[in-house]
């Protein structure tokens, strides 16, 4: 709907013809079927099923188009993909409503969008996604899909089992005392919404990211246990520290790429193969730096291109010093204010 | 500010004199002070302070008004102040925002306000206290002070901790990697919204709620490891059981009272004197069944009225003969659908 809107030519296929059906029927596409010609090809199935679709959608394509798909899970998927047209996607937005009726065009506006490029993705490849991606107003985040992983385990994954852990045991107190859930006032219904959503695509989620959800659920258990300590032993003070504490991080959660005035872009000439992008990516991530943005731009003549890559200001001096250590020529420049974008949906 | 649109002159006090001028500049009050006069007071202090303040407030009432409060926890409270004119008070409904700047006239708007009369609340005092949460546009949900505690450890007390320790897990994880907040989308920030609020209550709250708190922590925990084994052990059919169980419990949650057609309306004479509300509402809760609305119209001559009170349809029966069987006379109507409600601020 997005890339309707901005004038694009989307061509959808669904397994079920009624879903694609719909899809046509809501705007969502202009018409039913795969197109071996199209720039970028969105696969969007389960986790556990991407790399076979993907594989075959790769095996179909007669064009130079890329391929990325959706799922939350990257490492596994990445490993299986030995192609240079693919990249790994996740955007990080969507709604506890299911399928195409939960779609419309603003879905992803100001959302965060990882793509994590392998040693194999091609510097076009990547171009590719990530300017689909910015065109639907998302913010692409490049990672390596192992980082990926960990980082979504706690701040997606055990935080879906652990909203699905509240509703069963309210739902449990409920059966004898059917009170309860009359007092599910806005904090509760806040922190059990995403509980709501289709569990479909969990059993693929946690298969492929075991040992990480697994770790988040015991950290969250240490986490857990400090504040029932405090609660226990009457430790007001210590009650009120690790609130206060959770507080100051709450209210200072990021809500996007940082402002124009405390990010620098480093403009990296590089030759135009497979490996460059996932090569700086991992570099700057082994620096703990954060890459708010990263865009490939060809030279005219081909074979070579200027990577383009938005950093924290304060990390700029050490990313330049690290590339310029691999004979990478870095420029580096202030950003221009860019237009008022509008909030994000994932801060309803 | 909800009772001042409707029109009522609405005075109050702090014990700091800018946030009383704050209250007067935004409009939430005509004036301030403490109006002896006043039809109800509300002490809106922490839990720790409540019983203390409103027995001051007590002394001073010169005419025959009510006195309620709004904090989280109720048996304590309850428990220590022994005067007809006094019925405890939760509105279940709120901001992360904090004090006067988080108000608005709408706040309350179709939202549950639990009221715990004791065997000492007189039938007036409830009377008032009901109407003017009623005024306010909330559903006004007669309790036990026992129950009610031990109900929001469960969906106020625990989920709120969980939110706390959610975004301190995230916080150290994001101190050796500071992309991991970057990836908090729409879920994670539902989910640690609560914990955004000023911690400040929460001492009191869980001083006054510990053993309940305790439990439902335990219970989290126990619910939580249901999952944690279903994943450990790749257990797909355990895992897509437990998520579709929460998924259906959270879209069942209720939004406050019931359709007319499913409710029914008893009407019960009764001498107008303290008790008789504590009376009627333990003895339904005995049975099980919810009051989701409870009102007493005195009769004109004084010294008499009629309870009026709503249940689930099913349910009617069953209370009607356990009110005849200690003499009340009880006679059962059907509701009328009431006007448009618009949709409660719990819902956001």
């Amino acid at each position: 709907m997005g890339l309707r809107r901005l004038g694009w030519h989307v061509s959808g296929y669904d397994l079920e013809a009624s879903r694609a059906a719909r899809a046509l029927q809501l705007g969502a596409i202009d018409e039913v079927g795969m197109d071996p010609f199209a720039a970028v090809t969105f696969v969007a199935v389960p986790a556990g099923a991407v790399a076979r679709v993907a594989a075959d959608v790769l095996s179909q394509l007669e064009g130079p188009g890329a391929v990325t798909d959706v799922a939350g899970v990257k490492e596994a998927i990445v490993a299986r993909l030995d192609d240079p047209r693919f990249v790994g996607g996740h955007p990080m937005a969507g709604s506890e409503q299911e399928g195409v009726d939960g779609a419309g065009p603003d879905l992803f506006l100001g959302a965060t969008w990882v793509l994590t490029p392998s040693e194999r993705t091609s510097p076009e490849a990547y171009t590719e996604v990530s300017s689909i991606v910015r065109a639907l107003g998302a913010n692409p985040v490049p990672l390596e899909a192992r980082r990926h992983d960990l980082l979504v385990a706690l701040v997606s994954h055990a935080p879906h089992l652990t909203a699905a852990a509240l509703m069963n045991l309210a739902a449990d107190a409920a059966s004898s005392d059917s009170t309860l859930l009359r007092l599910a006032a806005g904090g509760f219904r806040d922190m059990t919404r995403i509980a709501a959503g289709h569990p479909g695509i969990w059993p693929d989620v946690v298969a492929e990211n075991k040992e990480a959800i697994l770790a988040a659920l015991d950290g969250l258990g240490a986490s857990l246990d400090k504040l029932r300590a405090a609660v226990a032993s009457g430790d007001r003070t210590g009650l009120l520290d690790l609130l206060q504490r959770a507080r100051e991080a709450r209210r200072n959660l990021p809500s996007g790429a940082p402002s124009p005035e405390k990010a620098l872009e480093l403009r990296v000439p590089v030759p135009d193969r497979p490996g460059v992008v996932a090569e700086v990516t991992s570099l700057v991530g082994s620096l703990g730096v954060n890459i708010y943005d990263l865009e490939i731009v060809h030279s005219a003549e081909g074979g070579r291109g200027v990577l383009v890559m938005v950093v924290d200001a304060a990390s700029g001096e050490l990313v330049r010093s690290a590339l310029a250590e691999r004979a990478y020529r870095v420029s580096v420049h202030r950003m221009e204010p860019p237009a008022m974008e509008p909030p994000g949906p994932s801060d309803r």
